[in-house]
């Protein structure tokens, strides 16, 4: 599929698909791809230095300031933050989205992890904190924070997304939208705690068990029904999130880790595990996590997030200078297993290459996609679509809406009612340089 | 070598070493292990509980707090914060150090990183910054932090370690510290940036080139001789810090990456990148990084980190409760690649476990390991030993200081004039749980 174009001074750059896609190799040792050789018409990201010309700033001139116990970004980095859909904290859902178009690798710094709280977040005090395991269960047992902190622990990075997340591709036209907005409801952290099954291990479990519910000691009491095998496979009790005790938004001092499983079934500030017969039906999944689909039936008990990607550079809102050479990064991940492929198109889907997935590629974890790309100035469509070890692949819009449909009015439905949506994403280039949200 | 013991009500927990390392595998599937049945000496980690004893706390019976766009800590975790060396800020080097007893998992969050500056936190505008790459290169070229974006990213988990971290165990007898104080010079995080070769490329390099010299843009202006070979290889200019820019402290807006050797080398507020056809001699490596030997000569241009490992729980401040089942778990590393094996030791060093390794295993980052551990109530002293990929062995405190010496005097010159400690470090257990600093 390679094949080599002459551009400018620089011949023989090997694409690997259609409108400047290029082989990752195609850079290498080659020199000046980025730095202006590519022609008249390609960019200079560097410029030509003389001998010395190091100019004194003002922080080199003298002291800096003090250094705090607890680190915050730069004031010039003021814009990397959560975005707020509540932020005059009145009496329903608040939703933060993270700024992935502004981060980049596959951790989510904990200042940035999206959160999703019903009723603000809860200020607990860890050392009046419990957690009850009951039900069918041989002997119910509370577990104290300074407890669990005594049992055997795991870490492992994965990551969290909303059901509700990039639901505002449900709509008919596509969101002028950056990607905070469109698919800010997904983070992706290391998490350390004590497995479900350890626990369960003290309680026994009576042979009738086959779900358990999960609820949350804030003022919402999120309760989610979960297959008793998920708890018995990789469910945790976190207690640690990228390493120090869990942000207060993402469940401080602990919340049930269900890798892969929907962020809402992740129940935070985690008070009670109750094992069942069966499902409760809880109001959370019976009315909020349920929605109808186009053929009459409702789509209940999905918990997965099936296979997703998306480019969070370029696009929306990080617009392209001038004509030149850049690289297409982006953030993929499925509920199921490890991603196994990513490709990229620059012009709507019509030709693909395969992207370089960053090292380690961790099961239900992001992984980071990248491909050089040489923009010629003209008009393109930038689109990713990802593939899991399951074999699973990320669908057209058109493929999605089909079986799941489309909103009929945005506002005030949008990201309540309609979930997991997984289907490719593709931002419009204009000759400009411009970036914006498109359906292709 | 392992064997079995017969311990209170529960029979043939198998051990793995002397005084109480258990085989993770004894307690899988025993239950009720830590919740008390080894007897009535043994230790409640789970209280037995009714049916429905949930008490609504106060967090659960009305709104929280408001959703900030940056989200910090809980309250109640104000001591997971770095220690100061420097609060008052006054002109000289400032050394922030990371809870790593308060800490879990591998990733060190951005917020407790440590940090050292010689002259305060610079405050520095990326759209004023600029790199320039000189001396022998083919074309001198400066970068613009906007136009390092441009350029194709890798991102890597690695630690950095000052070369001073552990100077406290150089002392005579052992100081009584926490881990903090004694190895929090030390943190691991995912790191994201251009590598200098792909910026080599763009510049050219002169063939006699042998090194280069890394500047920073702050007042102190570290500057540290490198060789080329490590440009080429896996150098990076990092511009991210577990998925966000830079910390202030940590070199915002961009810092040199030497995986694997000592942090100074690892210019932050990099400005300056000059080919050379031999190392510099600059003050920081000549006067600061050089240290005599107990057989007269110098130690320096050392670079590498060696392998290493210490327990962080228990360890000084987190006293034992009472008798019963614990998890010991640390931090590994080396900064010549993977940790292959790490052991545990709670007799002093007469018998060894093989430590559990938290996967993915990756070379020059952390490498948490884990342990079970029965403390029957008697004394103990906890230690672990740390093995890497080329085989190269933690040593004891008594072979590390045959070879390095032991300092005279403790302060003034703790941590500024012996680096590079590696040894073995003891916690001892005393009868009431209390857990200090020992040599063993």
């Amino acid at each position: 599929m390679a094949r080599s174009v002459k551009t400018g001074e620089v011949s023989e750059i090997e694409q690997v698909a259609g409108n400047g896609l290029l082989h990752r190799r195609a850079l290498l040792g080659r020199g000046v791809a980025f730095a202006g050789a590519l022609g008249a018409g390609a960019g200079l990201a560097a410029t030509a230095a003389g001998a010395e010309p190091l100019a004194e700033a003002p922080w080199g001139q003298g002291p800096g300031d003090p250094v705090p116990a607890y680190q915050t970004p730069s004031k010039f980095a003021k814009n990397v933050v959560r975005s707020l859909s509540n932020p005059n904290f009145e009496p329903r859902t608040s939703q933060s989205r993270a700024p992935h178009q502004l981060l980049d690798g596959t951790i989510t710094p904990n200042g940035v992890f999206f959160t999703i709280v019903h009723d603000g977040v809860p200020d607990i005090d860890p050392g009046q904190h419990q957690l009850l395991i009951h039900g069918l269960v041989k002997r119910p047992l509370t577990f104290s924070y300074e407890a669990l902190q005594r049992y055997p622990m795991t870490s492992r990075i994965a990551f969290i997304e909303c059901g509700g997340n990039s639901a505002g591709l449900f709509s008919p036209k596509p969101l002028q939208a950056d990607v905070q907005a469109l698919h800010g409801l997904v983070s992706c952290a290391e998490w350390t705690g004590v497995k479900l099954s350890t626990l369960l291990d003290e309680t026994g479990i009576d042979p009738k068990a086959k779900w358990f519910i999960g609820e949350g000691a804030d003022a919402a009491h999120v309760m989610r029904s979960v297959p008793l095998a998920k708890a018995l496979d990789d469910a945790m009790i976190a207690l640690y999130q990228n390493g120090e005790p869990l942000m207060p938004g993402n469940g401080y001092p602990m919340r049930l880790l269900l890798p892969g499983y929907e962020g809402n079934m992740n129940i935070k500030y985690l008070r009670r595990i109750k094992l069942l017969p069966e499902a409760a039906f809880s109001y959370w999944e019976s009315q909020v996590y349920t929605e109808p689909l186009p053929d009459g039936k409702a789509y209940q008990f999905y918990f997965v997030n099936e296979v997703k990607s998306f480019i969070t550079k370029p696009s929306p809102g990080l617009s392209l200078q001038q004509p030149g050479t850049y690289e297409i990064s982006g953030l993929a991940y499925s509920g199921k297993g490890r991603i196994s492929r990513v490709q990229v198109s620059a012009d709507g889907g019509k030709s693909w290459g395969n992207a370089a997935l960053q090292k380690p590629v961790l099961s239900m974890a992001f992984t980071r996609f990248r491909m050089p790309w040489q923009w010629n100035g003209g008009p393109a469509v930038l689109q990713s679509r990802a593939w899991d070890e399951e074999g699973n692949a990320q669908p057209t819009r058109a493929q999605f809406v089909a079986a799941r449909g489309e909103l009929l009015s945005v506002p005030p439905l949008l990201g309540f009612w309609n979930h997991h949506f997984n289907a490719i994403t593709s931002w419009a280039v204009d000759q400009k340089g411009q970036v914006i949200h498109a359906y292709a």
